[in-house]
């Protein structure tokens, strides 16, 4: 893999940035990668391990002369951020996001950026529940997808380099409309978060049921809901509050679901609860197909012990 | 580890059954394992790959004899077979069961059991979303927890058996109230498995979002309620339908929870977001720190290439 940018700054130094400078790394697609981050202590670490080849102390620096700017920061920040940089973009440069939301974050970047500046946003969706400068890797970004949601009027080579830079980085990488993003992360992604955080509030609430059973005893389904939970808190603030109406619209579907369930449990109508249990099987069937899983049990988790496998059996 | 008991009855032969079978032979905990299952298919499938040491016909038949016999069949078909294999149970047999739902398989199954036999009612907390002969194996219980709800007037000494039959086998055992079991299974559980087969639903149900869509992306987050709403769908029919009031309080609940941060989102209050999303980040460290799931990005999935991870990013 050759050279696509000489020099990429890296606007904030968490799991994906910090995973992007390694893959960038592992295939070697930048000439110079710059990083820098609000907090001194997350700089002060990402120099320790050699995270890029320069760390700076201000965004302003971090873009001089770059011809990619990607803007890691939380959704909330991304504004405040492009404000800074503007100034300082290099002419032809290419500025990048990888947001969660795009149309929100579109309207908080866009109207800063200076003529001759190409702004493709993008999404990666990888991640763990992990953060920070210590917590990326080269592979996060092997075989998921980066969706990229640029105007209709953004400069095709600009894009096509993006989209050759995340391939390099050994992901797959599509374009669609902002808004139909939105709508389709509320549903993947975001409504789901929300519902796995608001049942972990729930049983840390229930005093009947002791913390400690619900650890204990979390392997019967509840555990993958806490890891989900254990996400970002910032993060996901942001991506609530800017993705307001999809995860709205969303909610309101899985309420409005979740009541018929609940309705047929309370009518004892098995047929209805066992013809909708075994219609969301087959989705899980699609996944695996698709690569995007693995059909080992328990996601082929392993334990103290081999072939550790939990959670069906209720 | 020594024989515990000359002749263990496997009635049903699915992924608990199955795997109780090579736990058994993997301690030697059983002079002889026979096994039945309602289905011929099943039985045939158990015979090829040896399972058991016998295969019988019938229940009846499977219980001759069997100082332990396990109901290992759906909530839903505990009470029949129990009324088929009463008549057939060995005078100072021990009878228990692996349901996800202890009060009402108690209601029963007690009240069919002759004079002499012990009821010693039990729920390992440990399963995969495979089901059928095939799927089990020997792990599946180490250092899983496995729940006894016996009466209080239990012979001590039938449950003291069962309880080291089970460690045996590898898990931890407790023993608890059949009601609070139910309560704590609905919250650690029943309820996350409810929301899980919505979520998956509604994502099925959307015509602006289209499948092939959810399925690419699933790895925002929604990947994991797939795998969880891919169980055994008879089996969690019954569960649901006889963990009625548990499940329905956790779920009135869930949904209180759920319209307040709903409202926190449409109102835009990010410091509730924050401080919520915050709190439920503690649980999940618990959860690591009592050995109950490993700290790996991504439960240490592994992929096509190593160390992938997703999840978090939304």
């Amino acid at each position: 893999m050759s050279v696509i940018y000489n020099r990429v700054a890296l606007i904030g130094l968490g799991l994906i940035a910090g995973s992007m400078a390694h893959a960038m790394r592992r295939a070697g697609l930048a000439g110079e990668i710059v990083g820098t981050a609000r907090s001194a202590e997350t700089r002060k670490v990402a120099a320790e391990i050699g995270l890029c080849d320069r760390i700076v102390e201000t965004a302003a620096e971090a873009v001089e002369g770059a011809d990619l700017v990607v803007l890691a920061v939380p959704v909330g920040a991304m504004e405040a951020v492009t404000e800074e940089i503007a100034p300082h973009l290099a002419p032809g440069a290419t500025i990048t996001d990888v947001g969660s939301v795009k149309r929100d974050v579109i309207a908080a970047i866009a109207p800063h950026l200076p003529e001759g500046v190409h702004f493709v946003p993008g999404h990666p969706l990888a991640g763990t529940e992990h953060s920070g400068p210590r917590s990326g890797f080269a592979e996060l970004f092997d075989n998921r997808y980066v969706l990229l949601t640029p105007d209709p009027g953004t400069d095709a080579e600009a894009v096509a380099k993006l989209r050759a830079f995340w391939e390099g980085c050994g992901a797959n990488v599509e374009e669609m409309d902002a808004d139909h993003h939105d709508l389709v992360l509320a549903v993947t992604s975001h409504t789901p978060h929300l519902i796995a955080y608001t049942m972990v509030g729930v049983a840390d609430d229930l005093r009947r049921v002791t913390d400690s059973e619900v650890i204990k005893y979390s392997a019967a389904g509840f555990r993958d809901f806490t890891r989900i939970a254990a996400s970002d808190p910032t993060m996901w603030r942001d991506v609530f509050l800017s993705n307001k109406d999809a995860t709205l619209e969303i909610l309101g579907r899985f309420t409005e679901e979740l009541f018929a369930l609940q309705r047929a449990i309370r009518t004892g109508d098995g047929d209805h609860l066992h013809a909708y249990f075994t219609r969301t099987r087959a989705i899980r069937r699609g996944i695996i197909e698709a690569g995007q899983d693995t059909d080992a049990p328990d996601f082929g988790r392993t334990h103290a012990k081999p072939r550790k496998a939990e959670e069906a059996e209720g």
